[in-house]
C-alpha cells in the first residue's frame, strides 16, 4: 500500500493518551482512579439545555445554514456584548467545537511554511491544527516561578520571521490557568501592530476568573480590531463538551470571507448542538453562579493542598479549571504512568496529565503535570492524600526541594 | 492586516452558492422557488432516532471517544454485513459528517503536493478537502453520453504520475447518480494494484440503488483492503444532514492509526448525532422501503419528464438522488441565474444547480445542471412545466437539438 502522510507521522503522540491504557488495567483490577488529566468538567450540563433537546419538534433533521443558525448568532452576540465585546451576528461562524474554529482560522489566515508564535505551555492540539494546516508553531517557554506570566517581548521578538504571521494565546490559559494581565495584553497589541500580525486568541475560559483582576478579550484591544480572531466553545462554560459547538468571531471581512469558504465544504455544525447551546445562552445567573463558585473553592482547596505536599509547588491560577504544578520528580511522564501501574493507596490511584505534552521546546516541563479540577472537593481531596502518598515512596523522586 | 491564506483564496467558489442570494430575492418577491440545488432529503428522519433524542437522560453531556462511541460502531459494523461488508468495530471511526471523514483520509494518505484521481463530474467539495490537506485533485471527465459511465482505464493511466497517490470515486455517484458496474470496479481494483494506491470510495447513498444492479462496495475488491478508505455518513440514509454523523472505515492499521492523531485533535464526534444515529441503525425495513420506493418513482417520474422536454436529455440515474441533465443552452450559469432573477411561471420558478461546479477542467458540462429529487412528485411535476416553458422563452437557448 501506498505510503501515509508525513504530517501525520509528525504529528505528536499525546503523553495523556499513551497512559490511557494503563489506566484502563488499573480499573479493570478493580482500582479506583481520580482523573485529574481532561477537561472535562463533572458539572450538570445547564436543565434549559436538556429540555431543548427534548422538546425538539421537527420531523427533518435538516442541514443548518454553514455559518450557523442566526437565532443562535443574535444570542451570542448580546452574550459577547456582556463582555463588552461588541460585535454583530455577521461577524460570528459557529463550528464544530473550538477544535474546528482553530482549524479553519488557521486554513484561512497561514498557508504552509507560515509560523505563528504561542507561549508555551499551550494547549497540545494547537499543534496538530497547525500540523493540518501545514504552519509552523514557534514556542515561548513562559515560566512556572513566573507564575506562568507572559514571556517578555523580547523574547517574542527574538523569533518573529519574514515568515511569522500571527501569536496564538489562550486567556484564561489552558493548561496553566493563567490569565492575562491588561499590561500583557496591551504588549501583545503592540506586537501585532508592529510586525502585522494575526491574534488567534482563544477565550473559552472567560467565565471563569477567580481573582477579581479584569478579563481582557483580544477584541478589547483597540486598533488591532482587523486582526482578531476569538476563539470560543460552549464546551466549559456549559458542560457540553458533547455538543461539538464552538464559534469563530472575527471582524475582518476577507479572513471572514474565507474561513466561510472551509465551513461551507463542510455544509453545517451540528444541529441539535446548536439548539442546546442557544438555549444555555438563556441560563439563569444562579447556574453559573453556583458553578463558578464550585470550581473556585476547588480552586483553593487543591492549590493550598498541592502547596502543603513537600516538595510540590503550584502556582496560583486565575482562571481555567487547570493548574500546573512542579513535582520532586525527574521524570513526570515516568511518574504518571507509574501511578497507574505500580501505586495504590486503599484501592486507589490518579491519572495526572504529564505536562511534557504541553512545551514543544524538548526537555521543558519534565517535572511538571497539569490537573484538572473537575472532580469535587472531597474526590480533590482523596487525590492530595494519594498525590502525597505516592511522591514519598516513588522511587525516582529528586532530592527534597523546598516549596518555592 | 496581514495576508489570508492563499489556500483559501484558490478554493473554488460554488456556482450554486453565488445564486443563494438570487433565491432569497425571488421569495422576498412572494416568488415560490422549487429547490432541485441540494441534496437536503425532504423524507422524515426516523421517528426511532428523533425519540431517541427526546430520551436522552444525562446530566452531563460529556466528550465521547475519538473514535465515536463503540456501541454505535458495534451496529455500524453489523450494518455493514448486511452488505458484505466485513468489518470490525475497531475498523470504524466516526466522524463529523461525510466531510470530516474526507477530510481525515486525505490528511492521514496525502501530503501537499500529492495528486488524486477523480472522475468528474464530481461532489465539489473533494476539492475543498483536497486543498485543506495540500493535494492536488487531477480529474478524469466522463460523458453524458455515455451516461457518466467509468472513463477508460488509458484515461486513468495518462493521469499517473510520482505523485499519485489515490483515486477518489462516488459510488452511488453524487451528482450522476452512475453506479459502478462490477466490471468497472474491477478497473479501478487493477488501477489500485498497478499503482499501489490508495482507494477513497464515498458510499453514502448505497441504499439508494434502483436497477437491480449490485451495489459494489471497494470493500468487495479483493486484493485491494489495505488500499480502502470508506466514507460514509447518515445523512442522506435517514434524513439526518444537521446531526453531522459520519464514518470512515479502514482496514489499513497505519492509516487507521493516522487519521486517529486528527480525530484525537478534535477531541470527538458529536454526542447526540451518534445517540440518533445510532439508533436508526435499527429502523424498520419499512421505512427504507417507503424512502426507497419515494425516490424510485420521483426518479422514473422526473428522468421521464426531462427527456420529454425539447433538447434535454438526462440519463437515466442508476443511484443516489440526482441527475446530470444537458439543456438545450449555451450557459446553464447564466440559465440558473435568469430563472431565479427573470424567469416566473404562475409565480413560480426553479432554482437548479449549474453542473459547472461539478467539473474541474474548464469548460466542461456548460449547457449541464444537476437536479436532486427531493421534492414530492407534485412538486417535481411542477418543476418540469417551468422548466419546460422556462426553455421555451430562454433568450440564449441553443439551436433545437435532438432528444439523444
Amino acid at each position: 500500500m501506498p505510503h501515509i502522510s508525513q504530517r501525520g507521522a509528525v504529528m505528536p503522540d499525546s503523553p495523556i493518551r499513551k497512559l490511557v491504557p494503563y489506566a484502563n488495567q488499573a480499573k479493570a483490577q478493580g482500582v479506583r482512579v481520580f482523573h485529574l488529566n481532561i477537561g472535562q468538567p463533572d458539572l450538570p450540563t445547564p436543565q434549559i439545555a436538556l429540555d431543548a433537546i427534548r422538546n425538539i419538534d421537527r420531523q427533518v433533521l435538516e442541514y443548518s445554514p454553514s455559518e450557523g443558525n442566526l437565532s443562535f448568532r443574535k444570542k451570542l452576540a448580546k452574550y459577547y456584548h456582556r463582555f463588552k465585546i461588541e460585535v454583530n451576528p455577521e461577524e460570528i461562524i459557529i463550528t464544530s467545537g473550538g477544535s474546528e474554529a482553530v482549524t479553519f482560522a488557521f486554513m484561512a489566515c497561514l498557508d504552509p511554511g507560515d509560523e505563528i508564535i504561542v507561549p508555551e505551555p499551550a494547549y497540545a492540539n494547537y499543534t496538530a491544527f497547525a500540523i493540518s494546516s501545514g504552519a509552523v508553531i514557534r514556542s515561548i517557554p513562559s515560566r512556572i516561578e513566573d507564575g506562568f506570566a507572559l514571556p517578555p517581548v523580547a523574547e517574542f521578538e527574538k523569533l518573529i520571521t519574514p515568515r511569522t504571521k500571527g501569536i496564538m494565546i489562550c486567556n484564561p490559559n489552558n493548561p496553566t490557568g493563567y490569565l492575562y494581565t491588561r499590561e500583557e495584553m496591551r504588549q501583545i497589541r503592540d506586537l501585532v501592530l508592529k510586525y502585522n500580525l494575526f491574534l488567534f486568541s482563544d477565550e473559552v475560559y472567560r467565565e471563569f476568573c477567580y481573582t477579581g483582576a479584569p478579563y481582557i478579550s483580544a477584541f478589547h484591544l483597540e486598533g488591532i480590531e482587523n486582526n482578531v480572531i476569538l476563539i470560543d466553545s460552549v464546551s466549559k462554560r456549559y458542560s457540553e463538551c458533547g455538543l461539538r459547538i464552538g464559534a469563530l468571531v472575527v471582524k475582518n471581512k476577507e479572513v471572514h470571507d474565507n474561513v466561510m469558504k472551509f465551513c461551507q465544504a463542510r455544509l453545517s455544525p451540528p444541529l441539535i448542538g446548536q439548539i442546546a447551546a442557544e438555549a444555555s445562552l438563556g441560563v439563569d445567573g444562579e447556574y453559573m453562579l453556583v458553578n463558578y463558585n464550585e470550581y473556585l473553592q476547588r480552586r483553593n482547596f487543591l492549590i493550598d493542598g498541592l502547596n502543603r505536599i513537600p516538595g510540590v509547588f503550584s502556582p496560583i491560577p486565575m482562571g481555567a479549571f487547570y493548574t500546573v504544578a512542579r513535582l520532586p520528580v525527574n521524570d513526570a511522564d515516568d511518574f504518571c504512568k507509574w501511578l497507574l501501574t505500580d501505586f495504590r493507596l486503599d484501592g486507589e490511584t490518579l491519572f495526572l496529565a504529564p505536562a511534557s505534552g504541553f512545551y514543544t521546546t524538548p526537555g521543558l516541563g519534565r517535572d511538571q503535570v497539569r490537573i484538572a479540577y473537575v472532580l469535587k472537593k472531597e474526590d480533590l481531596g482523596a487525590s492530595l492524600r494519594i498525590l502525597e502518598e505516592a511522591l514519598r515512596v516513588y522511587p525516582d523522586r529528586t532530592a527534597q526541594g523546598t516549596n518555592l
